[in-house]
């Protein structure tokens, strides 16, 4: 890894889509490693726990396959009633979980905070912060990607603009890089 | 493991206190294995993270320790604003991100339906609760014991008296007790 580089990945967590975007970053620049969506539209309401699987296993493969060294998340403070309250609150624990598992620090923002950093205004349609993504990261989404996939690459872009200092995680006794890159010697490229 | 002998742990997720009980269950008989609070009162409310990651690995912790075949969680639907929704559902998230991990399925059940199912009455207190534990495990609380510690070891009992069938998790890729038995070999006796 070049000195000073860094991966940032972000997350949108939702029970029914979870956006997810990784980006490199090196001093002032950034630059697109992935972005998509974990669609859990298909399992159904009834099957909460399976779509609460879903969201943290894709999100720890994620969290394995691309190491972030930061972890972004969307995080609104106000939602309609306490019961979707309680099913977002679930969705973010989970995303949090696997990152809390592997040791990558995570930070909070809320949806006014990622649009004013990514357009300027915080009352910025999707399709506006679509734009500004695709200009700042050099990169056209694709027809088959609907805007919800940009969600997640918008809270990373959005850490990457704040420069926000990560919260140290103090060291629990699992998972953390050290011990996750002793038992997969393979990973590391 | 004797044939029809199993586990049940329960999680009384908070932000504050988390209370957990495991049982062993054998056809019509229970006893008590273990059962404790996860202390959170001390991490200061602003560093939510890492009150969440201690929640999700000493949870792990504990499913790694003991094993248990069978999860439960209690799940109050109702509370007083969004804002506290939000945090309790987080707890909750991480709690079952852990045995989601490890492929233990999970049930969730109401403090009303719980209260319910060890007194008799949904709006029985903290101290009947308590009292009828320790009855039907024949065992006391020691004096050190606050009454929030019964709180999981009665969403346990609640699991356990209602015969709930586990919904039974569809496998991912990682985690489950095949591969978990498998990285750890010593710690099947």
């Amino acid at each position: 890894m070049a000195t000073g580089e860094r991966i940032i990945m972000g997350v949108d967590p939702g029970t029914n889509l979870t956006g997810y975007g990784i980006i490199r970053c090196e001093g002032n620049r950034m630059e697109l490693v992935t972005y998509g969506l974990i669609d859990l539209r298909r399992i159904p309401s009834s099957d909460h726990g399976m779509k609460l699987k879903r969201i943290f296993e894709r999100t720890l493969g994620l969290i394995e396959e691309f190491l972030p060294d930061e972890f972004a998340i969307e995080a609104p403070f106000h939602g309609k009633n306490v019961q979707s309250m309680l099913k977002l609150g679930r969705a973010q624990g989970v995303a949090m979980a696997a990152a809390l598992y592997r040791d990558v620090p995570i930070r909070e923002y809320a949806p006014k905070k990622i649009k004013m950093a990514i357009t300027g205004s915080g009352g910025a349609s999707k399709e506006q912060v679509a734009r500004m993504l695709q200009k700042l990261l050099k990169f056209e989404f694709d027809e088959k990607t609907t805007l919800d996939a940009s969600d997640g690459l918008a809270v990373a872009v959005c850490h990457f603009l704040q420069k926000g200092a990560p919260q140290a995680p103090k060291k629990g006794k699992g998972g953390g890089w050290a011990s996750f890159i002793k038992d997969n010697p393979n990973r590391i490229k």
